[in-house]
């Protein structure tokens, strides 16, 4: 840990949610409409998280089989999103701490667009956005946007670190006191302070200047799961909060520690990169609620809408394997960590493929199932020996699981000291302690990884 | 007219506004914040607007003398503007039932993510969203997004056409009771009622479905502003709303009339098409008092702001041309409108370039300035005339212009029985009298295009 306090992440999902949840009782089917989410924000809020945040995908993935029919029968997490931008613009008309993270792709938008959106985003909400990169690798979005097949990860790291050193160019195009406002001279913006970037790469030629004025944070909040090497190293470079998710507090520590020195050796002080783990805590009054609870909630996850999940997840189709026998070893183009973790599962527990779909789907990552207290003494073990600098939290079941844990979790973690009472700052990079990003931050990173190339 | 009732929409800018108005006391520089554009969201509710609408350029223009600067020092039209849809999420949560349009561009934008925004959009307002489709014509724009120029005008139209048809096929690609929710079985959404749509053409290819379910409108409302024939055409074949700027009367007639004829032509009614003329009224307790508004507000119109805005509205660099003297015959490549109206204000007013500048700047189209009662008996003389189906209402300053109009002008409209007293339905498109789009009624339209173009 790199304070003396942790952040909390919350993991919303602008849809049903996580595996079975939805048929969970008291789960209100609200995933169209903005209350849902309002309340959500609320309830974060009150309860001091450092940010809401929305994972996204750019399909219905159709990775089990080659039909989109089993995400979308089960429910799964892929089987319906809402543009999680939309969504956080209006929670942000609700909330005034709470930071506001969106997924958006660098495969498939443009730098220009991106960097105008966090920007608006940035300057509606006072500096509360936060945006989490990834560069998809469905096969199922690339056939939403004009290609028979993705482009390989290689190249998608490419671009992305193009992108991203593109969209800083273009929060950096208005120096921070470049709006004047003198209605006498008239002086709106002060033409000199406002500059052309002349990109021109790889991937993208873009002129600029963007045309909103410099966010309130300089740049938005950035995030990204790297478990990949080549994604460890992204994030290491590029990255203000890191989220993972990890097995064991051993693999925690040993990625924490990896980490750390990787964003050190790109020259960035390791303490304003922060680590959060997720994890799916199930709360209950007493032990057995809680345990009884993980046991309900986990005979609703439907095997095969885990099983797909799993699918696209491993970027393997999981439907030419028979059911009933266990998952053979097999070529992982997908999340490496993923596949670690259902073949240690499979072994250990002896699952067929279709047990499985089920246990995958109704996993509690960190095993956090508990009384507020036990949930509480296993977040401040992880946080206390270097595991992590705080968590993302799931909710086993929407919109409740989050109350669950800001009820009873938060104020046992605030006794402890462990988290605040009160908001430290009104933007989200002095939430989480990062300082406000001086004007050309990334194009120096960039020099910097030049040089270091050469 | 097509009913008894006009309609009226609110032409926001997200960001400084109309030439100057910026510079008028009491316009709060606010345009960064949400709560500014929630103002305007709430005062247009009271009155019972339809919409509010927001226009969108994807640069700082820099048609005049190759550079953004005298944009950027005059606060014109293009010097700043958040991105449109974040606002409209912002004015959302805070309204119930006025219809919410943003500007997104065909050329520079990708069908999957665009029918998933407005898709997201309407179900977060539930049937309350609005696209304005434009194609984009400034070489500014081309070089924000990887090109050195941009695509021809009638390939713009060509990429539009198919961008629509898919939109539309995304957006039909969940039947309207595809969302079952049934915990038991389970059945979250039957995948016989979602459905790919493989959509293989010359600009796209989109296999779908879109991950979100169809929009509460069935499409939202299409606007769109065609002054060219071929935009004429398109907005014929496309839109629900049509906005344009007429000088007079007799030619928003013929306007209207035209639009209406080329709407049967594709076989629509006619009566589904509403068509708002732009109008930029200036009111006062008393005629002098609007007069001496009018005087002041032109007055601070910047020259240079107004010639470099309408620089980049011909697409033509006035910078080349002499100040001091009328602005020659020129070829446009842009708005041929925008052309006619300043060709006729030089040679009526014997205006030099720099004077033209300002008074295309403080232009009030449709010429009404005067009280209520006189600004009321304008538009009652335009809508029972069979000029238009109502307006598009620019504030000449922000926020005040809409203060001045929903306070004064709305109340003498509804007395006389023209406007509203309350909102007739919950959706957009039931305010507009529009009925809710069933499935495939693209599909249907871009048949019918085909079959006629045999």
């Amino acid at each position: 840990m790199s304070s003396s306090r942790m952040h909390l992440a919350a993991f919303v999902t602008a849809g049903p949610g996580r595996p079975g949840g939805w048929r969970y009782p008291g789960s209100v089917p609200g995933w169209l409409s903005a209350g849902y989410y309002q309340n959500i924000a609320r309830t974060l809020e009150d309860a001091r998280f450092d940010l809401a945040f929305f994972a996204d995908i750019l399909s219905v993935p159709d990775r089990f089989g080659g039909s989109p029919d089993t995400q979308l029968r089960n429910g799964a997490l892929g089987s319906m999103r809402l543009d999680p931008l939309h969504v956080l613009s209006s929670m942000g008309a609700v909330t005034s701490h709470l930071g506001l993270a969106a997924t958006v792709s660098t495969t498939y938008a443009q730098p220009f667009t991106v960097a105008r959106s966090f920007a608006t985003l940035d300057h509606l909400t006072e500096g509360r956005a936060a945006w989490n990169v990834v560069t998809s690798f469905q096969e199922s979005e690339a056939r939403n946007f004009n290609r028979d097949e993705q482009f390989p990860r290689e190249q998608r790291y490419e671009r992305a670190d193009e992108f991203l050193e593109v969209a800083g160019k273009l929060w950096d195009s208005w120096e921070d006191d470049a709006l004047v406002l003198d209605t006498e001279q008239p002086l709106f913006a002060d033409p000199d302070r406002v500059h052309p970037i002349r990109h021109k790469g790889d991937w993208f030629t873009v002129q600029g200047p963007l045309n909103v004025p410099r966010p309130p944070q300089g740049y938005p909040v950035v995030i990204q799961a790297g478990a990949s090497a080549k994604g460890k190293d992204f994030a290491a470079r590029w990255s203000d909060v890191i989220f993972c998710s990890h097995a064991s507090l051993e693999s925690a520590q040993d990625f924490y520690k990896e980490i750390k020195e990787r964003a050190a050796a790109h020259g960035r002080d390791p303490e304003a990169v922060k680590i959060l783990p997720s994890i799916a805590p199930v709360v209950g009054a007493t032990t057995a609620i809680a345990q009884q609870t993980f046991e309900e909630l986990f005979d609703l996850v439907p095997p095969l809408g885990g099983l797909s999940t799993l699918a696209y997840h491993l970027d393997v189709d999981l439907s030419t394997f028979p059911l009933d026998e266990r998952l053979p070893d097999v070529e992982v183009p997908g999340v490496e960590g993923h596949y670690q973790e259902v073949r240690e599962m499979t072994e250990r527990e002896g699952l067929t493929l279709r047990e499985l779909g089920k246990r995958y789907g109704g996993r509690v990552e960190g095993g956090f199932i508990g009384t507020a207290t036990e949930v509480a003494d296993g977040l401040e073990e992880w946080f206390g020996r270097g595991a992590c600098d705080g968590f993302m939290v799931q909710a086993p079941y929407q919109p409740g699981g989050f109350e669950d844990f800001t009820r009873h979790v938060v104020p046992e973690l605030q006794k402890r000291g462990l988290f605040r009472k009160d908001y430290e700052g009104s933007t989200l990079r002095e939430n989480l302690g990062l300082p406000r990003v001086q004007s050309g931050e990334w194009a120096n990173r960039v020099r910097r990884a030049a040089e270091a190339a050469r």
